[in-house]
């Protein structure tokens, strides 16, 4: 592989990232077609059902894709889905040589694409920048390889870490930028998870607004005791789905009046079952999950291990020591006990800061 | 005042810079002397008691001074302090123009060095990148203008805001790259100033290390009942400064034998009075306090306005709601009590984020 090659990656990626709201709970794939050093064809997955990046690239490229070399940000697939196997379309149309970003994490079917592109004796290559195609689809990749989506915590919060006054009082701390940044990370996202706590606080409704949408997120609410009001926001226009650990019939009902579908997965502790959760939402082809949520699930959350990523806007103010804090993790009693965290990016929003880090998984 | 004045102006704000550890009380200054766009002297003021920093552009250009026009970051003096008055001397060289980043900001002197200057038929201009020239002195400035010093308030804390565990173990929640950048706030400080809490938990010594030190800050502790220990660290070396509410002589005689000098300045809530402390060290000559203490004196000199500045270092890491915040400020019942804050510089040192934010005095 050589600087060529990454040049045609890069613009790869750059298609696949146009699917950045649409292709859940597909990954986000972009396919370029180069032949003697100019784009025959370019294409990229769109939405579930639809083709995939390496059709659309083919059918642009016509006959001129024989001889063709395909760069793809993904391994192609070697199955009949609702689309047929696109490594074989590849191998139809005569393309001569495939550089993959990364193989198919799916780890039960990893490399039989490539296998199969082998086969035909078209020369395969396979990492090209991995990196950045492995961000991209990060919760696709999750769900595949752990069964559990990608789970990013969104806090607003003061310089000193507070997300409402002692009173409940938080509209707003952060600005106008940062709420509309938050659209973006919603959109992203297969499911807006949040805690019976915030919804009977403050009623939200945790749709996508302010941006196009091609899809609204799954709306997800924790609710152990099934407190909820069939009236809440966030079960408007339906897509909403409750996870509580008790059964309570004519609220069920009530709920599905609205078109909420209410599962029932209680851990030991009579408290719903938050590994369950994670592994229901997969089952569903769930990616991304945004939780929004108060103290208490963020630190249940993030105590399970289960958070993954902090998206923090941090507002020019402080607060002071009387408001509520952001993640309600117990009482440690040796810093080594604290969550480590690795900065992605920092950045000014508006008049606030936002912190992107991860999780570290290496104490 | 054209493109090369900002050079120059540049170039003495750069040589006043260099006593940025050195020159207190007094401030830092820088001139640059130019004949025919080309540079026949520079200074920079070293510390109290030398001369000024147009002496030393005056003694190096000699007899080129003469027709030659002056970049000074600071109205030159037209008092008889410990040297002679700069204007004198600049009138004496012979010296045509004169170009000034500011005016001296003691509104008892302020425009009579420029007076002066004119009277002897010189051109003089002033406000050059005033912004930097007050901003390199915002101690000094701040101590003529208010009567108090400029007060920065260091913290070192998790991303959710937490100094310490409920348990008092902070040793250490940031970085070897961030404790050693404090060093720098320390020296550049005429004061490092805590509490009585922070003494007793953790006993600092709150001394420049790590990096050559002119001179050492003042040490202070507010200590309302006289509670330190005359084998406080912080004693060690004298020239440490003891604020208490009360008189206990037997204590005094003790403190005194170490070398550090007791205040008795009470208010009427049986506390050490903290605007009177601030009188008192702007009286004392000092521009610029570093305050490193807990979250009681943060919050309660936050809360009496005297912080002028937050120089925070989040480290990568989460300690949870039972952990210690930054800053006791009371309960607030509505989110226009908050502390306004305006972002000045991010950046990342080592492992941690510094954010350094000056409080909004507009609400």
């Amino acid at each position: 592989m050589n600087a060529a090659d990454s040049q045609w990656m890069a613009l790869a990626l750059r298609l696949a990232e146009q699917g950045l709201y649409t292709t859940s709970p597909n990954p986000r794939v972009g396919c370029v077609l180069v032949k003697q050093h100019e784009v025959v064809g370019t294409g990229w997955h769109e939405r579930a059902g639809e083709p995939h990046a390496e059709v659309h690239a083919l059918r642009a490229a016509g006959k001129s894709a024989k001889g063709a070399t395909a760069y793809v940000t993904l391994e192609p697939c070697s199955h009949h889905g609702r689309t047929p196997p696109c490594a074989d379309a590849l191998v139809a149309a005569g393309i001569k040589r495939v550089v993959a970003a990364m193989q198919d994490p799916n780890p039960q079917v990893a490399g039989q694409g490539i296998a199969r592109l082998r086969a035909a004796g078209i020369g395969v290559e396979c990492g090209l920048m991995e990196v950045a195609a492995r961000e991209l689809n990060i919760g696709f990749v999750s769900r595949m390889t752990r069964g559990i989506p990608w789970v990013r915590s969104k806090v607003a919060a003061s310089l000193d870490g507070r997300t409402a006054l002692a009173n409940g009082s938080s509209k707003w701390i952060t600005g106008e930028a940062a709420r509309c940044d938050v659209q973006h990370w919603r959109a992203r996202s297969c499911a807006v998870l949040t805690g019976i706590g915030t919804v009977l606080a403050d009623d939200p409704q945790l749709n996508v607004r302010e941006m196009p949408a091609a899809r609204q997120p799954l709306r997800v609410v924790l609710d152990s005791e099934l407190r909820i009001s069939s009236q809440a926001e966030i079960l408007r226009n339906g897509h909403a789905l409750v996870y509580t650990a008790c059964t309570v019939d004519a609220k069920l009902k009530a709920l599905s009046a609205r078109g909420a579908e209410v599962v029932t997965l209680a851990g030991l502790d009579g408290k719903v079952d938050l590994f369950a959760v994670m592994r229901d939402l997969a089952r569903r082809g769930i990616n991304e999950v945004l939780v929004e949520a108060g103290r208490e699930l963020n630190g249940a959350l993030l105590k399970a291990g289960l958070v993954d990523e902090m998206v923090l806007y941090l507002a020019p103010q402080l607060l002071g020591d009387a408001a509520r804090g952001l993640a309600e993790l117990g009482e440690l009693t040796q810093l080594q006990q604290r969550v480590p965290l690795q900065w992605q990016d920092v950045r000014q929003v508006g008049s606030d800061l936002r912190i992107v880090a991860k999780i570290s998984r290496e104490k």
